[in-house]
């Protein structure tokens, strides 16, 4: 196992090693774009903020796993990084800044935690780290075929802040691993939550609201990103408040996941129409995200995976799978221009390749074992 | 209930649409505009931080209502913020870029979550909410007869960071419409804490401190970023030592809460002169802000409520109410030509109208019900 | 006691109050110049978020003594911010703007929260304010022998990040101080974790992790910040992923503390060659560190204390001392053109300050008393 481990490493150094020929350092003197090179950066810095203290903490709902959780997210976010970064200098998909690159690997990483959320408590540490290493390139697959266009079959679509390859590619995966890996017993094991983990996933969950305009508004130009921000805050208030007033009407009580949870829902739908939706659209996408995710989770998500014959531990499903493909959807009706063939092939690829790859890396992953004592940090940590 | 929620959400989305008007995307080339408006975003990520995770943790210290305390920042945020772009959009008060008008609605925002501190406990959620609808009009109007001085009535005044119209607004707010919502019965029931919710309020106590240079720097002019964002960071340092020696000196032993709560006791005082004052005279509004603030805390918290038969469960009064009144004084002191009377005007009008807004706010509430059992999340929210 | 405080402020305010001669607000319309200092202000506040909420978080493992750690962290930053800007007003090293001096304290008191990790526990609140005020002159004189080469004694070194004068520094002088400091009745008290409290250290692991780059790029000119950045993640995922296999490995099962804190070691080392190495050698220096650090935190740290008859709370031997000086002597293989014997007498001046001062420094906060009572916030804080 651990051999696999090493291997593994020394092929993510070679393959950094390659980068770094395409990188050399330029004192010149500070001009316009080097000054929007910076904020790119600090774009770059919310972002990991999300991926880690973000995707972390929100994981941190299963009784008894958090530092399992947290332990899993540094480790998914340190392989994939460095693996996208070396894949992606390999130059398949043209020409961008340094800082530009790094910030589309940031978005595989988020894709993967979100793939990841469908499968937490029921992994060892190095099977998460091997996770990452066959997601990014089947992510990196759909990234060139359907965002890139790279074979000139899909078109140009509107995903700007990765509802579809983003969200619903990290989702589907997840779920496709899943279908590979639950076993019968697992799925009789209860997912328990304590008290005082919600107000982590609370703290996950602020931390991600609070910075995802950044994520969202990642790579617009400078002229268009305060328009993004707005939009991407009011989608926000929106699911926020379309998520109490859901859960309350649907449970009879707030169910605190439900707000840890769907409240983010109009980020992930927003994310297609981010630069191109005007401010009362932007509301109505983030009150009708935030009642779906609700009534997914509080309606649906048994009966998903019952149907499916899995288990789905944080909802990715119901927070990034259906409203990703939502707000997919919806840009067909607001964007003006969009050919809406293209955003449909978009989302049926998108699907395609994430169910395939889901499947063949949950096979592969199961290759290394399937555990049955599952969802306690003492089974791989020191109490 | 709920269909008073309903309609006042369709309220929103309608007044949110008329914004949108404003609103057009320019994909033109990125010059200094563009990025001096991307530098502001960025100071309302930082804000925003402040908003849910900064004034949401800092009140998790009530014993049993940590998910309560988040999801009434949650929604009071996703009211409030909605809510003010939507009058705002009416264009009362002039020309501003879209993202100066998303700060502005923020620190509406925040001054309403230092109103709710005062409540805290003692509403049900949709309560909050309600709160935020009837908030946000009032905090406008204040703004525009004082800040913006839409009547030429006042004069030019010196608060830069809202120690009058955000601080000592949303406080005095607060108490008023906690005079008309509290019973004798409720004052009976003490308010806990418990050992590990000092974290949290410790948490959000630094998340506040470590980003409160933005709030105050969030509309300056940037050659005057610099000197404003180091004055504000020397004013926490007085009030956060000035607060320990006071706390250890009145009680004989540090209270944890003092040091969550006065230690950001200097950024309320010096929002006034935050723009103006040199480092020296910094340091000396922070310390004597940190000692007020924590003889407040100590010494007078209980006799001001008995003075007005509420509770104040935050303890807004002195945090907010006091420091905010002071650093609205000390800028006619320190600000040269500053007019005196316009500032004494503007203190007196901002009080004025937060009495009566949070009386008249308080009674409209409390035509929703006066809750008997409070400070628990087991009212609203399931286990 | 309270005197000495007292009288320390009094000189602070007053030192502070000499620094504002050099300061004036200049309105003039923003260029070039300006927006790049607002960016450094931008990475000046994710310093701050590092110091206290990263510093302060990663120090909340030890059982019962969180309101104490934290409050000991705001009190050394409150203290040593106006103390570093203070005495560098007196212009000893140069012209620098009003930001890159604020920049200079920041990193002087993260050097400071190193020392203090060392002592955590064993120091009364104001023997922590004393340890700052005693620091920051004695870290100022190595920055002006070391970095600013102020006499022509050392030459040229590259120390961009602070491996050498922050981390290596912090942590000898902190080691040093405990040498005067511990008594052989302390190190019989064990310092116990709980498991909650794990979270906390994983929270503020992530929170330096997170904002690390914005620490080692802050001086950097922009055109050099993206490859920076770039290099401090990738040493990070480095330091990240090699913890965890020498960790597994060493122990046979994950120790939480080992990932919180050694994952880190991959941006201490970096600091000296974040702008000068390429990716690879980026990550090699990332797992290199995080392979010393965790065989030090497992295998040595018993064996330092045993020798050297201290106790080192946190372990910054580990995790900044001997990666930081690591770091260092990379420089030398990586850094074309470096002048090795610069480099070396950088570090040699670096270690004989740091000793010398420590041992002082220590000394003269023993005659303030040895605690026996400790590890306890009940010494100090109101339950």
């Amino acid at each position: 196992m651990k051999k696999t481990l090493f291997n593994a490493i020394a092929v993510l150094v070679l393959l950094v090693g390659s980068a770094s020929s395409a990188f050399a350092l330029d004192f010149k003197s500070s001009g316009i774009t080097e000054v929007l090179e910076v904020q790119q950066y600090n774009r770059a810095i919310h972002i990991m903020a999300m991926l880690l203290i973000g995707f972390g903490f929100l994981m941190v709902f299963v009784k008894n796993y958090g530092k399992s959780a947290l332990t899993a997210t540094f480790l998914l976010v340190s392989v994939s990084l460095p693996m996208y970064l070396a894949i992606s200098s390999l130059s398949f998909f043209g020409e961008k800044s340094e800082i530009e690159h790094f910030i589309l690997a940031e978005f595989g990483a988020a894709s993967l935690l979100i793939a990841a959320g469908a499968l937490l408590g029921r992994l060892k540490m190095y099977q998460y780290m091997i996770l990452g290493l066959l997601f990014i390139p089947f992510y990196i697959l759909n990234e060139v075929v359907v965002l890139d266009d790279h074979f000139h079959f899909v078109g140009t679509i509107a995903d700007t802040g990765g509802s579809i390859i983003i969200h619903a590619f990290g989702a589907i995966f997840g779920i496709a691993a899943a279908v590979s890996l639950s076993t019968p017993h697992q799925r009789e094991i209860p997912i328990e939550a304590d008290a005082t983990s919600d107000r982590y996933s609370l703290l996950g969950s602020m931390v991600l609201w609070v910075f995802w305009p950044s994520f969202c508004a990642a790579l617009v130009p400078a002229a268009a990103i305060p328009a993004t921000v707005v939009n991407v805050f009011i989608a926000l208030c929106g699911s926020t408040v379309a998520t109490y007033i859901a859960s309350v009407s649907i449970r009879g009580k707030i169910n605190a996941a439900d707000i840890a949870n769907a409240a983010l829902a109009g980020g992930v739908a927003i994310g297609a129409t981010c630069d191109h939706a005007n401010h009362f659209e932007a509301m109505i996408i983030g009150l009708i995200a935030g009642v779906i995710s609700t009534v997914g989770f509080a309606l649906l998500q048994e009966k998903q995976e019952k149907f499916h014959k899995i288990i789905d531990t944080c909802g990715v499903s119901n927070l990034h799978g259906i409203p990703g493909i939502f707000g997919g959807l919806a840009a067909i009706v607001i964007v003006d221009g969009l050919d809406a063939s293209a955003q449909l092939k978009a989302i049926a690829i998108t699907v395609i390749i994430a169910v395939v790859a889901g499947l063949i890396s949950g096979k592969i992953i199961s290759l290394f074992g399937k555990p049955t004592e599952i969802y306690n940090d003492e089974n791989e940590f020191e109490d």
